[in-house]
């Protein structure tokens, strides 16, 4: 099975999501991450400041590394503005172009109640290319796919009654170093927030060690 | 200073503000808890069931133990029925009564939008209480009494956009320890999720170790 | 497979989900039907008034009829107020028995959207009782039973955005067969009311020929 | 009396409110139909695959064949991206000179909680444009023009509770025959779904045979 | 043409529909004021302390006044507990009675958004009371009526976006002496900040002196 | 203490926080005013008709009289298009680089749920710039800042329920001049509105003479 995580920064998808794709991949599946911005305002260690052009660079380079430790097998970049994402038709028709490029079925996007500005748009970007992909017109964005289902991932706000939780108890390391690849983030924050929130969600919600909650939107026909 | 928490359960107060009350204390303040339900629904532990009865004397002695670790001064049984927690005249009067009696500066409760029955009644038989503890009427309830600040805790389900954060990192012992006497309760997954949830708080929203959020809600005229 | 239904009045079940019921007893499984009023108070036929108790034996052998013909195995009758349905501890109850005596895998309620009073309540009442009846609390309710899903069916308000739609087409002449049974009401009307909207949702929704449509609330751990 | 009705695309017009429009006319009254989009990523019929011009040329001689059978005395395009509407303030002002060329009484649009982007865009254009129609400025789009009343329609997703209902019984074969003209579309299914809707509004919600239901804002002063 | 007005406290009706109120009569209408609360908790002037009973005398004189200021023909109460009414059947009942005894085409009720407990339940209680008292049930509640009109008047909280606005501008020294007949109550404070608000509304909403804002509930069918 | 309004048009921040502005400047304080519109828009006089270019000069004059009026120490211009506010990356940044220019501990802006679109714009667009005002990227748009505290003012749509009122009883003058000063517009009937509102909001929500009510957002760590 094929998951496509659209991930609005690097290391949004190892914070947000990083556990189901390290189990997704680790049971045999495919999973392709699209990065939504540049990272070129991506805060920079005091003393050490970079370009944009360098933030960039050095935030790409982590992400590999990060990526490569989830196990995931591909990875685009829509290079939008960091800070700035917005939705555009452009920006749907980028995104629909992935969901037909990478065929997944299940897409990972930020939850749709989460306050930050590009999380939000990551999400209804992704919310409006899923049924534009499956349309038959734009033959220059690939050959149409449906994705039958979209599952809204916890990075800053938390989901107030999430609908699935994904126990990643046996990937908890993997998730961890992942996050911890992102050297010029505030890594070591970002993966005690992740972890802390993995263990509520775990223990309040699931009953098991860690566990991922997602708001998960799925039509199904029967 | 005096703070009045009122919970829904024994162990809601540990869980929901347990590190915001031993700081409190710790900083010489005075804190009273006023318990919503008698708690004979509880989950028991398999094989030693209780009767409800025995139940309620049960989990009323673990808060004793647990309230003794958090210092707090004073407490207070409303024993209305667990698991059916109903806004009633009766119950909001008794509410008021208790905040005039304890004379809070700050009234903590768990937030409105927490999905658990017990939980959103608390909230606003709370809510509707501090008014009428005000009003010149119903001397029976005692002396009027005005409190300016309401506090909604996370207990199950977390706050979206908190606007407070109390910084517990000092304390975090003490409300482990605190949540760990409820030996009838579900002690060691509580404790795990409020730790990871504190932990989660303090991360992403403080920049502290260990943080609870609030969803506050106070009028101010300057 | 069990399937329970709860069920604000007499003709509710079949106007809402007949045509799931009648599919999922074609289908070999099992159903049971919970009437939460009395009926008692169902506009009558102009000019052939009855008494509340005349008018609550007249729909309980409609509902008979109209059961047989969905092939419902079994029925269980709340009584409460007809037109003043309230959630109230003993209501919650009561629907928690129900469900610990039924053991449904799926549950069927009003959505939580419609605007009707007893609709409203019967999806809050029952919300409120799937939990309860998984407690390990209250014996004299039955042996505990935890159901994992709730589907909301349409009556009077449809649901802005379904996320399951059960195709009917093979048991739609049940289906309008069942609403027809209820002399007493205003059949004629309810029946072109269920099929215009069950002929929207197949076509607009689910691309087949008549469907019904739900909001199904589910919380998964895998 | 003039209506105008803004379409997200060639169809909305007679599936939303096409007998709402052939009453009108039927009436004696004038109506405009205004086409936001270009629809040139309207569905083709497999096998007979279109350039999006054809597919815009197609669907506007559609359009012309179903706009005279309702009565429709003019229309205008727009010309804006199909499947990526969008608020801009070009768009709200071409919506104006639209109202401020057609001098209506009652302005039709789909109804704000719409879940499709085009339709929801729609709505949002001509609120806002249709205060600023009436504002002393903009004189290139044309002579002031206040339209005091806005009915949204029904066309994907249902409205919660409508607040007027318009009785179409006499009218239905003329919208039947208008969505049918459109044979490039889905045209049977739209057919049989508005039907199907009107059939539930006349029958649930205005007690007459078939009815389109809408959600009307007016403001009043008396 | 007959109204009726459901006031939660005696001055709530001319706090929030005096205007209203005076100008139907004065164009020679038919008004009546149902009371929902027993006034018995109403402030009293501090050192003048008054019983329950006397406040309850107190304020029913003053609402005897007010109400001949204002011409209202006819006046019920129904006595329930003042501060805290709560929704019941019974309060729906009553409330039905009281439609189907005043036969009112519009129904004045505070809205739906105000945040007092009293004015909320006011609400919900007239706002399922309508449809009741038009049902053929309930013979003990007199002769069948339905009001097809229900507007939500401000009090405390206003209204985002009113609806309706009646220009009150020749009945605001009518309205002002009816609010100052409440002598136990605020008058002062509540006559300011009602005519302070009347004026906002009036120029900022309706284009005249002084205008009282509504939220109208309408349901037609044409 | 510094202060930072920001004003959808010509005379919001007179009517919306006038009397904020004025006590803050009386007790010693700095204020600023960022205009987001250029104005060209605005109702011109009757039979005065004059050309965009000119009602904006006209306008800033106005604005020149009334923040002097005021005691406002420096403004600045955005001049972005009047009545087609809209959210965009450049808004943001610009918005930004004002806050960062005037370093401000509050910053004042049309508040949240207000029904005009360039107001709500406003909004959305500070409620975004905040945050990346302060983070360490954007070295163009200046020093780093953050300002903690964001007030939404009244302007056309009353706020629901505030949690914060401002005495303006001693400035209640001031502000009547500063908004008479904008000759242009409808300033009487302005003038009168916002001094409506204020006694409203002075005597039933601030038991003071007149006040501005605000929703404040603030997160605090304590």
């Amino acid at each position: 099975m094929n998951i496509l995580v659209f991930s609005p920064h690097f290391d949004d998808e190892s914070i947000g999501c990083g556990g189901a794709i390290a189990r997704h991949v680790a049971e045999g599946g495919y999973a392709a991450v699209v990065f939504m911005t540049r990272g070129d305002t991506g805060n920079t260690t005091p003393g050490q400041e970079a370009t944009p052009q360098e933030t960039e660079q050095i935030r790409k380079r982590e992400a590999d590394s990060a990526l490569k430790i989830l196990g995931v097998q591909a990875r685009d970049y829509l290079d939008l503005p960091d800070g700035f994402l917005q939705w555009t038709p452009e920006a749907v028709k980028r995104a629909a172009a992935m969901i037909r490029k990478h065929r997944p079925e299940v897409i990972y996007a930020p939850h749709a109640q989460d306050v930050h500005n590009d999380h939000k748009a990551t999400w209804q970007i992704v919310y409006d290319a899923i049924p534009r992909a499956a349309w038959s017109a734009f033959p220059e964005l690939g050959e149409l796919w449906y994705c039958p289902e979209l599952r809204g991932y916890e990075i800053y706000s938390p989901i107030v009654t999430p609908n699935l939780y994904i126990n990643i108890s046996e990937h908890i390391e993997t998730k961890s170093q992942a996050i911890l690849q992102y050297h010029s983030q505030a890594k070591q924050i970002y993966n005690d927030a992740a972890l802390g929130l993995n263990r509520f969600r775990g223990a309040m919600g699931a009953g098991v060690t860690y566990a991922e909650a997602y708001l998960r939107q799925k039509v199904e026909i029967v």
